[in-house]
């Protein structure tokens, strides 16, 4: 799933890319490993908000590709996130209402270089993304999105329902994909708005689908569960487009 | 990209595939072998329309999962295909005028699966792909349609051109995906069609693009070429749902 320069083994090389402020998507630490270097990388990752994750020595062997990784592995994202800030502004510059894609937990590369990429062609300003249970930035999603992770922005957040909060009071509504809602056809999509798409398996979570003004379902005639997690964000976002105008 | 259960290699096993009438999709067999089983092998292959590749050792090796191909290796598909005229039956069978996915070489097994799910989630009756420069029925197609394709059918024909003008007969009509088309939005979708999606990588080849009645274009405004080929089938079929008034 990652390519190579996207992963850092070893103490000194894990310390130097957080001392040089690269863009780490998650750092995995040897459990119970207590000496100088680890114990630094621990604290640097907290200052930064970086996730942490303790496992056994097996598990770093097995994702290790050197096979010399001193009880600490790294993964940088292969681009640079951008602040929610920046998502706003890009709207703005365009004198259009924000639209902006919420992805709650998406966990295949895949799937989300291809809804980064449906969001630049629907006119979006910008993907958030959380920092736990989802997919980074990495090479594969870079390659994915076709070159659209090159315009479109993508911020990542610790917190999706606090961040909502605050798009709320920059005038923002939210509507989620939910097999239970109004078939997206009936609903008023227009304004500023946040779509939210849930993850491959498990859709949008309690508390963010109860920060969202509204629920959006796209009719189903299959005999099947749902859609592709990325065909059904790129369904959506046309319905947005299609009630903005665009295509008009 | 396919599971080892799809693959059949060894002269004997081939053969006895070929008589069972197992759905092969295509076999490779050793460039300028001539003796007899692999004669009746290229005999029956041919009386049988299954597409046949005449390759180096090399390349039978670097295919080869056993070690023993013995120069034959051929592709079972996973799944068994429909007759076209299946696809009519089942429009009719559910009194629905007919919608069909017409897919003009689509090459990746994952693409191939998110668009069976999505044309079942529409209610499409089926989709046609062609047999030469396409992926076909493999396992990771089976897996990535998440159970679709026990319930959409999947017809594979020699020349999609021919099979269109038969549809034509029918009183289908053909829209395809191009984006020097007219905003889907802006078309008449309804009816009994046939929804036309190109290859990943050159789209609606120039045959049948002319035996199309007309072009549909998904608005872009981003700054790249075009959306993923599943993404954009996903859209344009819930277009011609959205027309349809299953969704009102």
């Amino acid at each position: 799933m990652r390519y190579e320069e996207s992963v850092i083994e070893g103490r000194n090389a894990v310390l130097e890319a957080l001392k040089s402020g690269r863009s780490i998507d998650r750092i995995f630490v040897l459990d119970g490993c207590q000496d100088g270097p680890v114990n630094t990388i621990k604290r640097e990752a907290k200052k930064r908000d970086i996730m942490l994750r303790f496992v056994q020595k097996e598990r770093l062997d097995q994702l290790s590709e050197s096979g010399k990784h001193q009880g600490v592995i790294a993964y940088v994202a292969a681009y640079e996130y951008a602040e929610v800030e920046d998502l706003l502004q890009a709207a703005r510059d365009a004198g259009e209402d924000p639209f902006l894609l919420i992805l709650d937990g998406i966990e295949d590369p895949h799937n989300l270089g291809a809804i980064i990429r449906s969001a630049n062609q629907a006119g979006a300003h910008g993907v958030i993304i959380p920092k736990n249970r989802a997919v980074g930035l990495t090479a594969t999603v870079a390659k994915t999105s076709a070159g659209a992770l090159n315009y479109t922005p993508v911020a990542r957040v610790t917190n999706l329902v606090r961040c909502m909060e605050d798009l709320k009071k920059e005038g923002l509504w939210f509507v989620c994909a939910d097999m239970d809602g109004e078939v997206m056809y009936r609903q008023n999509l227009t304004g500023p708005i946040g779509l939210v798409i849930g993850s491959e398996g498990g859709g949008v979570s309690r508390l963010v689908k109860e920060t969202c003004d509204l629920m959006a379902s796209i009719p189903m005639k299959g005999q099947i569960d749902s859609l592709n997690a990325s065909v059904a964000a790129g369904i959506l976002c046309y319905e947005i487009v299609r009630q903005r105008g665009f295509g008009a």
